[in-house]
């Protein structure tokens, strides 16, 4: 083991055993020590049924590590051994963090632009679904999953899960005391599996749609639950924490502070400060955000442009990650149509926030993606895709709200009633402009002097980019009520339908 | 004369000679008490020109009618006359006034839904234009035209009007103390053709839009044109008074007091009380409309949704009559699709208020019918005529918000959330409830037992009617989270695509 060589933000693993009498997973405490050069990091083990400890490590420092154990248990304390952190492997950048203020990137600084979807229970369903859905993410160009831990019940959602997260006796009677190690084995398989297809797993910890009990846990078993979560998975350079779904539906049985008390133990307990939030079902109900344990906002929200609001507000970057799904279920949060998402997309994205991605078609089998997983159906997905192409196509750092943005290509005084029809995003130069709803057969913007630009016309349905017509004006066209002398006007041909956007670069 | 017959809401004019020389706008006080039996008007007269006054009423009682005139210029005084008013000509109902607090009804209590346009300056476009603007409205539906007194100067508004309201000199000097009679029998004819296609004349007494001097003229000089236009134009029974088109938008010469003043005047020398109103240009410069001059509240609004709480604030009809118009101009005001405007039409109706349209697409000769009439080029019109239709065919009195009306078909606890979304209004048993961008394939639905329900499918766009398919649930459907055991429960079959509409009557 000495020789061992584990890529940067891999997963490292020390394996013990120990004793399997009592309850070990309340008797027994087990923790290592990880060093590299001055660096040093406490990690807790976890117990895995049969008689076997684990202790997991995400090496983010290249170099000579090693570590000693810790555990009041004389047959799990003091171990000790080595291993030697390598390069990343190709295609691996760490986990995401917050960068500048709004956005997200890698642990290594390549920017990351959040474009993901939701499957609740998607690691719930059996092996041939599970698989199918791994299979369909591999080719849609979503690079985060929602998912939740526990089982769903729900409309849509009435079939028993696989495994149990707890131990259940004959009557089906749950052991909260007992957590079953093949549960937490298959869904660490699953975020795994996300890990190499470049997916981050938005783990969401718990939820109100229960049948089980798993909601009303008391205080005890939720703290252990979550401790148990961060030993077995924070190894997982993919993992971020999202404390609920619709966090405000569980107050009667989670107070404020129960949800308070979770952010503390994460940030306390991840060795790797994961990604944090907090997610709430009514647009009334946002939790306070400002919390310092909150690491970016995400908002279950249909009126998407107060993205640039809720940035004001929190600081943070914005992840609307229910913008309401694609769909035709009886719902109204899950019956709109590709075409609105797409919309309501493109007004959280060029904003300078971001959006998730769900679908809810009816299915004779009640396999609707958003909970289940399988195959897409919709025709939103493919236009995410070419958007978040878009994005990561812009020069790195996110976009800047238009209308907070110091430069504008609107002149001052109207700047803010066009922004509040259009919406636009700037990130130095470059800037990105959705035209929504309004379809104008022109377009005049004023930009800096002494340079060129070059005009991009897209079509966020048809997926097109084509250079547009554009002509700089020396007098005021006679349709214009507002000119400026002092910077240089240029006017857009537009072919006159809606949902088109510009995007101007040098 | 005294055998004349002028029918109820008619138009009953005296004419007088008098003098001419001296400045007759300024000297001259002319008035005529009319009495039927018991009942007393005071009626102000006006100058015409060329020696001519008049003294114009539009009787509101059948019976026997006298009158006497007072003055004091002695060629003006004591004349006297009588004659006789009948019934009122077919399809003639009156001037429409505020009904049921929300809504309005003609003077004989027919309800009247306000589905109008806007031309702002059609009378300022030569015979040839304004006849072929008159033909179009024969046709299209629409049963109000907002248009203003003054011509209007804009981008595609570049062209002299063919009359002017003041006298002016060879070098194009106003004299503000002397209207131009010319002008007002020009204005007066077109207010009186509307009249007679049964369209009410949603007449703008001042605009921001001006290069003649109109907008600012002082105090005294606007207070003389308003009672000279009421004097002229109240006998019209199709006049309603729009203070302003964005009266924020001329605060900085005419002060908030003026607006106040203005409405006062109306209220002391209107002596039909025609409807009164003021509009206003950003959407947080809305003028107080609770105040008691106003009668309606008109709006410029694209948020539309805003119209529920809108009818809380103000507890008086809701007009949006600028939610932005169709067409592909510049300006994101006058560049949203067909299928948006008929989107927001949907949203403002059902909730219980009603929208205004206009249409602003480019035309070789700046022929836009927002502005200068002429015919229609767009799409909405036709699906605006159609939900008009639909709302006439409603019980009278009109719709009530759903989220505002103690019955509901969604359960409590559900129906704030799911008329967040929809639009549902509501008058009596019958049920007007529009989908707006959701798409579900079912609704369920609950209402109250022992009552034969027929439930129509309506889409919006297509323009067609059809029984809905519906059957009644004994037991909660599996895809259901909500089942009421206490009231029957309805299934409707939809076809899942966006932008339809469900009728409900007993």
């Amino acid at each position: 083991m000495s020789d061992q060589t584990i890529e940067q933000w891999g997963l490292f693993e020390i394996a013990l055993n120990g004793p399997s009498d009592g309850n070990p997973y309340l008797d027994v405490r087990l923790h290592a020590e990880f060093r590299c050069g001055d660096f040093r990091l406490e990690v807790a083990g976890f117990y895995d049924g049969e008689g076997v400890y684990r202790i997991r490590l995400m090496p983010d420092q290249m170099g000579a590590w090693q570590y000693t154990t810790h555990s009041s248990t004389p047959e799990l304390d003091g171990h000790s051994g080595q291993f030697t952190c390598g390069a990343a492997a190709e295609n691996v950048h760490g986990p995401v963090y917050v960068q500048n203020t709004f956005h997200f990137a890698y642990a290594d600084g390549t920017p990351y632009y959040p474009f993901g979807t939701t499957c609740y229970a998607w690691t719930h369903q059996g092996e041939v679904l599970e698989e199918q859905t791994l299979h369909t993410l591999t080719t849609v160009g979503f690079n985060k999953l929602r998912m939740c831990v526990f089982p769903k019940h729900y409309p849509f959602n009435h079939n028993e899960p696989v495994h149990y997260p707890f131990e259940r006796d004959a009557a089906g009677e749950h052991d909260f005391t007992h957590f079953n190690p093949a549960f937490f084995r298959h869904l660490e398989q699953r975020v795994g599996q996300l890990r190499e297809l470049g997916i981050e797993a938005d783990i969401i910890l718990f939820h109100p749609y229960d049948r089980w009990g798993y909601a009303r846990m008391d205080e005890a078993t939720d703290c252990r639950y979550l401790r148990y979560l961060i030993a077995r998975l924070a190894a997982y350079r993919n993992v971020w924490w999202s404390l609920a779904n619709e966090y405000d539906f569980m107050l009667e049985y989670k107070p404020l502070a129960r949800w308070d008390q979770f952010f503390q133990i994460l940030i306390d307990e991840d060795p790797y400060h994961h990604l944090r939030s907090i997610h709430q079902g009514m647009p009334d109900q946002m939790y306070d955000h400002t919390k310092p344990g909150v690491t970016h906002v995400c908002i279950q929200h249909s009126q998407v442009r107060q993205v640039v609001e809720w940035r004001r507000i929190y600081g943070k970057p914005i992840v609307n990650d229910e913008l309401e799904y694609e769909g035709n279920i009886i719902y109204p949060w899950g019956s709109i149509s590709a075409e609105e998402v797409v919309h309501r997309f493109w007004l959280v994205v060029v904003n300078g926030g971001y959006a998730g991605h769900g679908e809810t078609y009816m299915h004779p089998d009640d396999i609707l993606w958003w909970s289940k997983g399988g195959v897409l159906h919709g025709e939103s997905w493919k236009r995410i895709r070419f958007l978040r192409q878009m994005i990561e196509d812009m020069p790195s750092g996110g976009l800047t709200p238009a209308v907070d943005s110091p430069t504008s290509v609107f002149p001052s005084g109207v700047g803010k009633y066009y922004w509040s029809r259009y919406a636009g995003g700037c990130n130095g130069d470059t800037h990105l402009i959705y035209l929504a709803e309004y379809q104008p057969t022109r377009l005049t913007l004023w930009l800096p002097p002494d340079e060129d630009y070059q005009f991009d016309l897209i079509d966020t349905w048809a997926m097109t980019i084509m250079p547009a017509v554009v002509k700089r004006l020396e007098t005021a066209p006679s349709y214009s009520y507002a000119f400026s002398g002092d910077l240089p006007t240029y006017e857009i041909e537009l072919p006159g339908k809606p949902h088109l956007a510009l995007r101007i670069r040098k």
